[in-house]
């Protein structure tokens, strides 16, 4: 005869079972732990948060997925992905044709857009050159960026990769592949971060820091 | 005439416009940030991660999505919201019948299942009596305890509120309705919590513990 439940309850020893969440809230609970920010434990409060406002949060987030998921496309010109090809960035007339500034991911253009400072366009390799994950020129949108700028009409092209061996040697490879062209080949500055103390830095970036130094104006 | 790209580019004065990301983006990112544990940087870093992996990432998580909110039913028996009518935990044979926990939402009966320490059913509220939100016992779903308590069959009603003010009253209110009928009431244990330290607690929880102290058996 099974325990009855007020002592099962008193001798407060683990029941071995739970009810298991239904399959569908389960799904979907995993699927939202998966995004980045989100691990199970928020996952599940967000799952029970969309159940309990179902009309405020559960459906506009269902609605904006679906039109994300119908528009998403890649901007043949860039390889931003936008929800519009040419994407919201080659399509402003505000911005600067005349300058281009190469990085290896979406998300370094969304990067360099909130930092407001770049007023030109962009392009998009969808990765960097790398004999590890086996990733070669052929891969990333470099002739595309070739054509580019060989169509003219560009000043300037700052190479915006990330400060890593794969990222420069990406640039690299970049600037030998434009040379000729009639643009000013630019990169980002290498030396100390905002903020950053001597003691506490890597010998990489003082070296190049060091490397790179200035004359005090 | 506007200033070169790289002339401004070396002012390095903050770019005054950008490029905003196209309204349906937009959307999904704000719908985003809406979830608790998501703001709208870590929202935005999701909707990347949604655009850049669209068959492992977005399309899962929208079809989860779609069947939760199309499935989604509030149990009638016990006011949990699940996929199916009646609930998983009510539909769960192995459930102990004669045992039922009270709590104020869905969300505390999802924290006692974890604990896996209760046995039996659950009836949820769907909120606390309250003077200040004019919340009246009419507003939660008292009546169908006290009906589903009075249709006998039950042993133990345990009143798992929390340990507020509002909570209490309510379980106070509760326990007026429920007197007479042949059930065990019990309640949740007030005292220190885990770990809890007797100079950090606040007056009301040591007072708890005092008022509640046990023979040392």
């Amino acid at each position: 005869m099974r325990p009855h439940a007020a002592v099962a309850f008193a001798r407060a020893t683990p029941y071995l079972f739970h009810t298991m969440a239904s399959p569908e809230l389960d799904a979907l609970t995993q699927a939202l732990a998966r995004l980045p920010g989100l691990g199970p434990r928020s996952a599940r409060r967000a799952v029970l948060h969309l159940m309990k406002r179902r009309e405020a949060a559960l459906v506009p987030l269902l609605a904006a997925l679906e039109a994300v998921d119908r528009r998403l496309t890649e901007c043949a010109t860039c390889g931003n992905i936008d929800t519009s090809d040419p994407c919201g960035v080659c399509a402003d007339p505000r911005r600067d044709q005349r300058a281009i500034a190469v990085v290896e991911e979406v998300s370094d253009l969304w990067a360099l857009e909130r930092s407001r400072l770049f007023p030109g366009r962009f392009h998009v390799l969808g990765g960097r050159l790398s004999a590890l994950d086996g990733v070669r020129p052929e891969d990333l949108t470099i002739d595309r960026l070739v054509t580019r700028v060989a169509a003219g009409g560009i000043d300037e092209v700052v190479l915006a990769m990330n400060a890593t061996l794969e990222g420069q040697t990406t640039a690299h490879y970049i600037a030998d592949r434009l040379e000729g062209l009639p643009v000013r080949l630019t990169q980002l500055a290498h030396g100390l971060p905002v903020g950053g103390e001597l003691d506490w830095l890597d010998d990489g970036t003082l070296a190049q820091a060091l490397r790179a130094r200035r004359p005090v104006s």
